[in-house]
């Protein structure tokens, strides 16, 4: 790619907090009043309609931008992203051009910005690992003896993913209670922090992928919110693994910022306690330096870095395939709960309150996991000098459990 | 429905020991020389082109035959469902119409019956569930707490169902060795008899389903073998579950036998140890009386009934739903391994040698696990006087692992 411009001709786009500089061009799925849900790319306060782009011939993407979702676009593969966001970013610089089709993004509504084909969710940070095996089996039984050497994940539910802004209904379960199960509705609620990763190409049955090429498959990245009730997870999770107490809602944030524009950011994560089977060593850190969060009622909560993590997206990816399981576009994959070791980085409620023994305070009231009303939001952004590469909002609001 | 014919005009239709008479008619998806993959019905030795059914306008199912999948069809509901299965019993009736568009089975190549949109295992045969604790866990901990309360279920890879026939390679994975971990091929390659129930109906995100709502969301069934690798297993599985040992492959029979098909053999299932929860009640049994069993290289190994569960698929999707999971259209749920109580009921190698320890033979070779190069068969069927509902095959054969 040609030299990267530093400032865009749409003015809010090179504010320095602002998430979506032209650096970033993270791609999503937006309608309005007018148009039905199609691809867009946002830029500062703006998308740029990218269907109406294809359609005045200022690109080509073989019509996959009118679709309600970015699987097509992503089918067309790395070569078809690359080429894209370097015409995007010739349209969007400071002497770009000023009839590229825009919407503002004030008025946009936001949709799930891929067809979700499955979902499998990860577990790779060991200061999340460690303190929630604590909480769940002691000190002694915490990290899995396998925890170092694989990147342990789980089948998760596709159906359940939502984007950020959707309500987000507390779960009904069964749950132990102290004279035989009860069923009842999930009285601790709690939040995962964590970034989701976009597989943007297709595997075959049998066939492996390396690290490298792993790498080479993923689109881009989203915050995602991995909603737990942690008492129907205590109950149900063995043998098996988490199940119904994962499967009330996952939130993403709708938009996807690419590979292309971490790679600035990239990182080296948390230190290797043995060192990894060579199918999953990988030649170059698979991290990024990437600030992450979440609010409570717009309150600051946990904070920490996505470089804490133990196993990459693409380490993930290639152990994912390791049985020959095939993967395809749109899959998604959750790093699992991103947690610093401290108490104040932790991604999850049940860590930050130690399993609810110590409650935190949030705007002067007391909370040990979530209650009805309160509004999660998660945060991430990679900062660069002068510009940050930012994935917008990522929010849900908890409903009552419909009993 | 009027009342039900016993016998065809397609003659191999009438036998007794067929698994397609006319009390059956199960859906699947099939190609020729000719023709494109499109849906089909079973009856006797011969296809039903439901495509070309539609196109010389014999019956009317909105063009959702001239698909490669069911799930369009499905997707019309439960009135479709039974006004085709009538309109089908009428034309292949003893007078019925013998111009209806056949294709010889034996000229035709069978497909994936559904796009599976997701899928998810269960657990459900507490013989089955008490014979692998004991291995995994011990007797003390084989049974977990939570077992006779609730369908134990875990998120399964949609990915990797395949139709029977498919070659399976044997896979390579991460096992525990004496100094650490090992990059190995499976060497405890082993099956799982199933049934897979086949939804076909949605449901929304924070709705939950009854158990009598759940029994009329189900189309089908299908016979399925969950291949799996218990040394893969066994260093992965905690605290998450299964996930690269269950994701080689899993093979499903080509034909969906509906409920309708099934509803003369209605049965209740294992004995109950304590009342369960409200939710999961049911008014009348969910089971079905049915044999079902596997071979080994063509050898009668396991054999058992479907009624042996403990809980039932409706009894499975309701408490699928119980967190507000949406389930949709060709979602498949597998029962868990169905196995009796004696050993040569087993559905699995695992609990059929005891871990390994107890050779069985077969052909006069002995065998703990899989070989390269065995095939697996799975059969099914209820008895009727004079016909049986059947699934026909479902198999797989083993190919070295590719390392």
């Amino acid at each position: 790619m040609a030299k990267q411009p530093r400032r865009s001709w749409i003015a809010a786009a090179n504010k320095e907090d602002c998430d979506f500089p032209i650096q970033n061009l993270p791609f999503g799925v937006f309608s309005t009043a007018d148009s039905a849900p199609r691809c867009g790319v946002a830029i500062g306060d703006m998308i740029v309609d990218l269907a109406e782009c294809e359609a005045r011939g200022l690109l080509d993407a073989k019509g996959s931008f009118a679709r309600p979702h970015l699987n097509d676009f992503i089918a067309l593969g790395r070569p078809a992203w690359d080429r894209i966001r370097e015409r995007l970013t010739e349209l969007l610089a400071e002497d770009g051009n000023q009839d590229t089709p825009l919407v503002a993004m004030a008025d946009a509504t936001l949709h799930l910005p891929i067809r979700v084909t499955e979902f499998t969710d990860f577990y790779a940070s060991k200061n999340h690992a460690f303190n929630v095996g604590v909480l769940f089996r002691g000190p002694e039984n915490a990290l899995p003896a396998q925890w170092t050497h694989m990147p342990i994940g789980y089948n998760g539910r596709a159906s359940s993913v939502v984007v950020s802004g959707t309500d987000i209904r507390r779960p009904m379960g069964q749950v132990k209670g102290d004279d035989g199960p009860v069923w009842t509705a999930c009285k601790r609620l709690d939040l995962e922090l964590e970034l989701g990763a976009i597989v943007g190409a297709d595997s075959n049955l049998g066939e492996r992928v390396s690290v490298e090429q792993a790498e080479q498959m993923i689109f881009g990245y989203v915050l995602l919110n991995d909603w737990s009730a942690r008492d129907i997870q205590a109950w149900e999770y063995q043998p098996l693994g988490p199940f119904q107490s994962k499967a009330l809602g996952t939130t993403i944030s709708p938009w996807v910022v690419t590979q292309a524009a971490l790679e600035p950011f990239r990182s080296a994560g948390a230190e290797r306690v043995n060192p990894l089977l060579p199918y999953l060593q990988e030649e170059r850190p698979g991290f990024y330096d990437m600030t992450v969060g979440w609010t409570m009622n717009g309150q600051r909560m946990g904070h920490t870095n996505y470089n804490v993590m133990y196993f990459s997206s693409a380490q993930q990816l290639a152990h994912h395939t390791g049985s020959g399981c095939p993967m395809r576009v749109g899959d998604l994959l959750g790093s699992g709960t991103i947690s610093g070791p401290e108490i104040n980085e932790t991604g999850a409620l049940l860590e930050m309150t130690q399993g609810g023994k110590n409650p935190v305070t949030v705007n002067g009231e007391s909370r040990t996991f979530i209650q009805d009303g309160d509004e999660i939001g998660l945060y991430g952004y990679a900062q660069g000098s002068g510009y940050r590469i930012g994935f917008g909002p990522c929010t849900g609001t908890v409903l009552p459990a419909s009993e």
